[in-house]
């Protein structure tokens, strides 16, 4: 099945302990096309500036990452972020943010994209989401992600959209802050009853859960000795997650964990090195080979 | 095989954001003890004033736990801990601490209590934990539990008890302060050096990470709609692990991954209501089927 997703393409600046990359590649679009090309046809709809070069472009060239949909605006700059990460790499400080040619970006899907069987409205204005989403016709899976800033200032835009998907890929904290909830599974089930069959929790280096009407599923992250740039794990998790569920012919309970792993998997390799870096270099082979790590990591048998 | 446990027995006065329990009975020790007595005997050394009650060594009967090693002193209060939690119930802020009893605490162990199989040196000033180590004969496994507090103010003893035993239980935390280190696979790494076999990370809410040298193993904690007081999670999570693992005829990965996940499903008892009462009400058979509850939770299947 082929997945569309809707979000940016970026300039980063990243500061870390380890120093600091100027103007690398960023953007959710950008980690979620790469990560879920490993395993299905992705659909990238987004948009840059004419500072964005063939050689910027090449990181999507050999995959199957469809680049009809990415949009160049002459004369204007690609959207731009600059973060800092402190000692422990948990939560990056927005140092500066410039939407630039993102400011104006209202996506008019082709007729192909609209067919599109796996939608991921990456972190966009939740108004923005709800209209990429009327434009698609029938999808088999709808997923969105969102922040902390879209449930402080457009809640009920959020609420409709929370209603209309059958996915919600969210951190923990957002999950607090849009219920008010402290309990991390009452605040779920508040956010499930609004609609959606799932919600994906991310909790950073402590991992995923999963929580659906009948099941909860937790995974922790694989633990790395080297974290160098945790900017797109969560972009690269949905990827990595949405990317292997469109290749599966079913969806239930069993694909949905593989699916999770898959995404952890990817976003593990992410975080080792600034940028796409790692994301770049890797095989699909890596990937299955982690997987299995992360089997390792996590198995424990029945008492006897 | 027998266990020995050296800590204190309490009284603490606990507030949560559901309300106050005064002078509920607490203490590492207790619940430890407690916990371990489900799957061993237990050998408990602490000390107790004559305000300690038959009604609160009632805790105590009925279960596997030998109460030679609890020593009363007359005319003397017992250890008295008062702790706040807030919102999201995360860290306990300390309200109120009274030594008492503890203040004098040097335990003298008998004979039949220097030979246990297993050791665990509960959370007290690390050159106490050395002499009581000191006193036993050939224990099969030593584990020992610290604090932030002798991280700070002991250091130099703390490593050297760390370099005595076999296995550290210890917080996410606290293996950052004493390495200074902010990964926590390389902090790891950085204390196992010093000589113990295994570092089992409590990560509260997000569960537990065990390293050996050449193994890693993560769990999540249980998710639960209904956290109550988190005090005593972590002694709780010590004494089922620890009990579990002196209850099997070796101590190879596989039987450390059950341990893990038997003191991983009585701590998520502990969680569930103020002090030790629901741990006093829950029966082995609630214990194994958690675990397998835990199994559910955490399972996936290789890729095909």
């Amino acid at each position: 099945m082929s997945i569309l997703v809707v979000g940016s393409v970026a300039f980063d600046r990243i500061t870390t302990p380890f120093g600091t990359a100027e103007r690398c590649l960023g953007g959710s679009a950008t980690y979620f096309s790469v990560a879920a090309s490993f395993f299905s046809e992705v659909n990238l709809v987004a948009v840059v500036g004419d500072d964005f070069t063939e050689q910027d472009a090449a990181i999507f060239k050999g995959r199957k990452i469809n680049l009809e949909g990415l949009q160049r605006v002459r004369g204007a700059k690609t959207f731009f972020w600059a973060g800092e990460y402190g000692f422990d790499l948990n939560v990056a400080k927005t140092r500066d943010t410039q939407l630039n040619v993102f400011a104006d970006f209202k996506p008019n899907l082709s007729e192909g994209q609209r067919k599109s069987d796996v939608v991921f409205l990456a972190n966009i204005d939740p108004d923005l989401q709800m209209d990429v989403l009327k434009q698609c016709k029938k999808p088999k899976i709808v997923a969105l992600d969102t922040m902390n800033y879209w449930i402080a200032s457009k809640k009920d835009s959020l609420t409709r959209i929370f209603s209309a998907v059958d996915l919600i890929v969210i951190n923990e904290a957002e999950v607090r802050q849009y219920t008010d909830e402290p309990n991390l599974v009452k605040g779920a089930r508040q956010i499930l009853a609004l609609g959606a069959k799932t919600l994906v929790i991310k909790r950073g280096e402590y991992g995923v859960l999963m929580i659906t009407r009948d099941a909860v599923f937790a995974v922790p992250a694989y633990p790395l000795e080297n974290v160098f740039d945790p900017t797109g794990a969560g972009d690269t998790f949905a990827g990595g997650f949405l990317g292997y569920l469109a290749s599966c012919p079913g969806h239930d309970d069993r694909e949905m964990r593989r699916a999770i792993i898959f995404g952890s998997v990817l976003a593990s390799f992410t975080v080792e090195k600034f940028s796409l870096d790692r994301l770049r270099e890797i095989t699909i082979a890596e990937v299955q080979q982690r997987y299995r790590a992360f089997r390792t990591l996590t198995h424990f048998e029945d008492f006897e």
